[in-house]
C-alpha cells in the first residue's frame, strides 16, 4: 500500500494513517494487531513507535484527521454563502462525494467515536483524545451555527439548531455502519434517499433534478 | 449493585449482566476490566467463567438480550394494529420510555455495534456474536416490514421501506451516544424533538398533544 510513498517523515506517517485506515475499517479497529499495520507500510517497532506511541493513539490522529478535514470542507461551503438553502444542499452533495477509502475512514469514525469518551491513561493517548473530541464539538458547533443563522434568516423553520444538528450528524453517521463500497446498494441511491430525508428534518422539499448536478 | 439478587444461577448471571451494563456504559467496553465486573457481583474468575468466557461474550449476550427485548416490544405495538400512524407514534412513545439503567444499556448497543460486524476467534463469543448480529437484523427487517404495510394501505408514503427503517434506526440510535440521563437536556425534550424528527422522515406531522397521552 505505501509502495509509491515518499519515505520521508511525513510520508511515512501518512502512509501509517492509510494503513491504519484500510486494517481499522475493514477488519475493525478491535480486531486489528498494531504489527500487522506496521507491516503493510514495512517499518519496525521502534520506528512505528516514532511516530504512534500505540494502536490507540495512532486511531485517535485517524478521527481528528477526518474530523478536520469535514469541519473545513463544511466552513468552505457555508461561509460566505447568504443563501443558506443552496449552502446546506451543497454541504450534503459534499458529504456523500466520498471515495472508498473515505468511506472507511467514516466508518472508523462513526464505529469508534464511543472510545473517544473515556479518558485514556497515557499522556500522549489523551492528548490525541482530547484533540479529536473538540474537533468532533467543532464540527458540531459548526452546524449548529449554521442551522441557527439559517433559522435567524427565515429560511428553515427549525425549532433547536443545536438537537437539529445532532438529528443530522447522527442520521449521516449512521449511513457508514452498514454502508459498503461494493455492497447491494450504490452510493448515488444512499445518497439521493438520505439528502431527502435529512432535508425532510429541516422542513425542506427534496429537488431531485438539482441535486444531481450539485454532486457532479 | 447485586446485594437483593436471588444468588441462583439466572439470578447471578442476570446480574453479571446488569453489572456489566453499568460498567461498560459508564466507562466504556474497552476501558471495562473483566475482573471489576466479577468483583461487582462477587464472583470469582472461575465462577464468571461458567456464565460467560469472557468481556467480549458478556457484552455479545448484552447486546442480544438487549435486540430481543426491542424487537419483541416492537411486535407487541405494531402487529395486529391496522392503524400504521396510530402504531408508529405508539412505537416511538415506548422508544423514549427507558430507565437510566436502559439509557446506559441502549448506549453499549450503539456504540459497540461495530464489534458485532467482525467474527471471533472463539466459538462461544463467535456464537453470541452471531446471534446478537441476528437479532440486529430481525429489528431492520421488523421495521422494514411495518413501514411496506403502511406503505402498501397507503397511510405513510415513504419510497423505500428498507432504507427508511435504515434512516429511523439511525437516528434514533444516535441518540444514546450522546445523551446523558442527568445530563443537560431532560429525555422528554429529547424524545419530543427526535419523535417529530422521525414522523418527519416518514412525511408525517408531528402531533405533541396526543404524543404525551401515548407515552403516559
Amino acid at each position: 500500500m505505501a509502495s509509491g510513498r515518499d519515505p520521508v517523515a511525513g510520508g511515512k506517517r501518512a502512509a501509517i494513517l492509510d494503513a491504519a485506515i484500510e486494517r481499522f475499517g475493514e477488519d475493525g479497529y478491535e480486531h486489528t494487531k498494531w504489527a500487522d499495520v506496521a507491516a503493510d507500510v514495512g517499518v519496525g517497532p521502534t520506528a512505528l513507535y516514532h511516530y504512534f506511541e500505540s494502536k490507540q493513539h495512532c486511531l485517535f490522529v485517524v478521527m481528528d484527521q477526518a474530523l478536520v478535514e469535514l469541519d473545513h470542507r463544511f466552513q468552505d461551503l457555508t461561509q460566505g454563502n447568504p443563501d443558506h438553502v443552496a449552502a446546506l444542499r451543497a454541504v450534503l452533495a459534499d458529504c456523500f462525494d466520498v471515495s472508498e477509502h473515505e468511506a472507511l475512514r467514516n466508518r472508523v469514525l462513526v464505529a469508534e467515536q464511543g472510545l473517544l469518551a473515556h479518558p485514556c491513561g497515557s499522556p500522549r493517548e489523551e492528548e490525541a483524545r482530547q484533540t479529536a473530541r473538540m474537533h468532533t464539538r467543532d464540527i458540531e458547533r459548526a452546524w449548529t451555527l449554521f442551522l441557527a443563522a439559517a433559522a435567524d434568516s427565515g429560511t428553515i423553520a427549525i425549532a433547536n439548531p443545536r438537537l437539529t444538528a445532532r438529528a443530522i450528524l447522527g442520521i449521516y453517521n449512521s449511513i457508514w455502519l452498514w454502508f459498503r463500497p461494493r455492497g447491494r446498494i450504490e452510493l448515488d441511491r444512499v445518497a439521493g434517499f438520505f439528502t431527502d430525508r435529512i432535508l425532510a428534518i429541516v422542513g425542506l422539499e427534496p429537488e431531485p433534478s438539482d441535486r444531481l448536478q450539485e454532486a457532479a
